[in-house]
């Protein structure tokens, strides 16, 4: 088992959505981030999402202008060892705009899964 | 050491620390996902929720009505390899209802641990 | 490529980022947790913190005066394996106050790393 950790533009959670059920992974967790990439910060998506009030104003004023962070939408899906070419295809054909920014996808390996509801265990959680 | 990744509903975060802090797990973190399982999506839950004030409003609307996400809690917890077991049925208990929805346990490989205030590394850490 | 997963006070997050930046690790990702550590919660950090409007109030609600989660930061970092000392040590310096609750830091094995916009995978993503 692994774990797919995306990290992704803040508007592209419904295709991503879309294109993960389309290849039959229907299970995820999602949740708001801010994000430092590499690049430049583009202050006219910054603007842009805080038009939309996107924005974690607390955090957005500890930080000075010069470096300010970009929020992102974190994206969590577990799946199985083979699967995780596909899902990761999947989330990048839903995200890739071919600018700075689109996120970048991360492995992690996953020693074990368990099901609340029946405490079963194993790939078959997963 | 392991971390402890678990995906509980938003109204057990209580009883949940309540479980592991008997066993000894006084330590974790826990922040608001948003979940999308396997099984139907169960609209009386979101909208329970809502009337809660607990729906994050622009997940919510960029989302459509038939995949609608679910707000969840992720609580995650660093223990040592011989404690997984021992907290995995802490959670368990806490979280199991019979119903779908009760949440899945994850358990990922940790390499190192350290302490901020002291520099300190190592299983002392945990 | 490890992760390097670090709980932080909620107020650290510009130093942290600086002191990151100055070894050269521009990205991460950050989000606000509830943490609740080994030691006693201090009730003075968590009514300055609520003084600042910083706390979930939902989550504080949920949970029992005696048992009181504190708001924190968690800061996420993909780095190589040879600069995980040297970034842990920046999160060090820019965050030991002393104190208890400056917090914990813990490294993450990761498998494989994507770039969204160019499918580009390997050493060279992170």
């Amino acid at each position: 088992m692994k774990e797919i950790m995306a990290v992704i533009r803040l508007n592209k959670i419904g295709e991503t959505k879309q294109a993960l059920l389309e290849e039959n992974f229907p299970s995820f967790t999602g949740y708001k981030v801010m994000g430092r990439g590499k690049a430049k910060v583009s202050f006219e998506l910054v603007a842009e999402e805080e038009a939309q009030g996107n924005v974690d104003a607390v955090l957005a004023e500890e930080i000075s202008e010069a470096h300010r962070l970009v929020p992102k939408r974190l994206i969590d899906l577990i799946v199985h060892d083979d699967d995780v070419q596909r899902a990761v295809d999947a989330i990048i054909r839903a995200n890739s705009t071919g600018h700075p920014g689109d996120g970048k996808i991360f492995i992690l390996p996953v020693a074990e899964a368990f099901q609340v509801r029946t405490g079963e265990s194993g790939e078959a959680v997963v």
